[in-house]
């Protein structure tokens, strides 16, 4: 098992984001207050419950009920930011947050990837699933084309985040989680505010 | 591997009766026998294979194939039961193997979680997803939100049989497997029968 | 890890004729040049990353980089194809790269799970499982029902390629895998051909 200071913190960001990002469109669809909670903890946890599976161990998730505060808490919010706030599911808090997370389980799978001794090329792979995994996943519940195919500039830049921590793990350098973070969350929002788009391939096609 | 007599018994139960509650999804879904038999299959083993992944084992499914005969007993229970009876789908007796599939599987998920050697979270946790996930696999395969996200009182039992499970063990008590089927069976089908039902988080927050 | 040159043969046809199908569905569907690599690469890898969760060792789709390049290999054929045939989506050079990936997945299954020491009926089960996975996968993530229940004839051409690996191999003969490839790929070619079909399910019972 991870048990380092970094990991610790960057998991907790991301269950409280993702949580309370899973929470919101859970809330727009119209579930049940079950319903809402089922959604943000399978958004928070789908992730890296995927990402330990692949790596061949028990995941963390249904190891320790400790994450579990992390993924209420999320939830928690998401009801409160419901109240204040109309159209929460696409309000500025939200997005940030779902870039947040991004970037949290995007580093979170680059240091338990590293840690199972994965190729530079596991690494990026498992960096990106972990970070894209619990969002795809919920998607799916709410029998919907994952979001992560529609939405162009999503997967990238966990990939690029990925790669930025294993550039600065072979360099030999430290602060390769802040880098990993960092470059998720920075690509993510520029796509966001630049709103930077991909033309469907078909019409590349046509 | 598990050889536990009180395991074999309820695993036969439950994939008979999820085996027969997905084959009637199948059916009323308008497939063609193969697919009945998918269906039937995926239900019944979806949730066992989902736990098995979880503890990090190979799952029974694809170990043995005695376990199969009882999924293809469920498939051939609902072609028999959706002979003689109208709308079978929603007819009590298949509420009721339904209920009773959950049960059992909330307790071969408790044994099995046990057995791995998980905290009293993990098994709570294990029972629950094996309980729900051969249900929540096959609605997926249907294109459709999982029935255990829009039906209010279908996990909160399962929940709640884990939880007893948990309790006789540590309390040194005989009889758990037996504790965990009877309160699960029982809440689920209270909530059938009295219709307990919760509100839109959505309306709540209005 | 399997290091075997028939594994290595018929794994790279595999990748190639699955992206190449996915990458089809995803021009179909209107993806951009993005979302069309992630559907053909979750098309061709789904089916193998499943069978290595299954058998209980990482997957090899991360592990390993060099597989990635047949999988990008295929999604370039699919673009060039889709440049030069209207509905490429149904041509024939699609179909039969469809049944040639499920041959050669069906075989890449069968010799895993041997591996894994699994009985015959396991290693049927991985077989099938290898095969459908990622077209299933993929299914889903177009929010649509898996293929594989709706068309008649497609999982039993990969259950009877696996039967004939299991009997190849126990009967102490060479060539089992080729064997394995051929029965799939003649009966799902058949079965194309000649328009087999079944009638649903709900028809046999009124």
């Amino acid at each position: 098992m991870v048990v380092d200071s970094a990991f610790a913190v960057v998991n907790a960001v991301g269950l409280v984001a993702f949580a309370l990002v899973g929470a919101m469109k859970g809330i727009r669809a119209g579930f049940d207050p079950f319903g809402v909670v089922v959604v943000g903890l399978v958004t928070a946890f789908g992730g890296g419950t995927t990402r330990d599976i692949l790596v061949d161990r028990i995941p963390l998730s249904v190891q320790t009920a400790s994450n579990l505060s992390y993924g209420l808490l999320g939830v928690v919010l998401a009801v409160g930011l419901a109240l204040v706030i109309s159209d929460p599911d696409r309000h500025p808090a939200t997005q940030f947050a779902d870039a947040a997370g991004l970037g949290a389980f995007a580093a979170t799978g680059s240091i338990v990837a590293t840690d199972a001794g994965l190729s530079a090329f596991g690494v990026v792979a498992i960096a990106t699933i972990n970070a894209v995994g619990g969002g795809a996943l919920t998607d799916l519940l709410l029998d919907r084309s994952p979001f992560v195919l529609l939405e162009d500039i999503y997967a990238i830049p966990a990939v690029l985040g990925g790669m930025s921590y294993v550039a600065v793990t072979g360099l030999g350098l430290r602060g390769a989680t802040v880098a990993c973070v960092a470059v998720t969350v920075g690509t993510r929002l520029l796509a966001v505010s630049r709103g930077w788009d991909l033309p469907p391939m078909k019409e590349l096609l046509a």
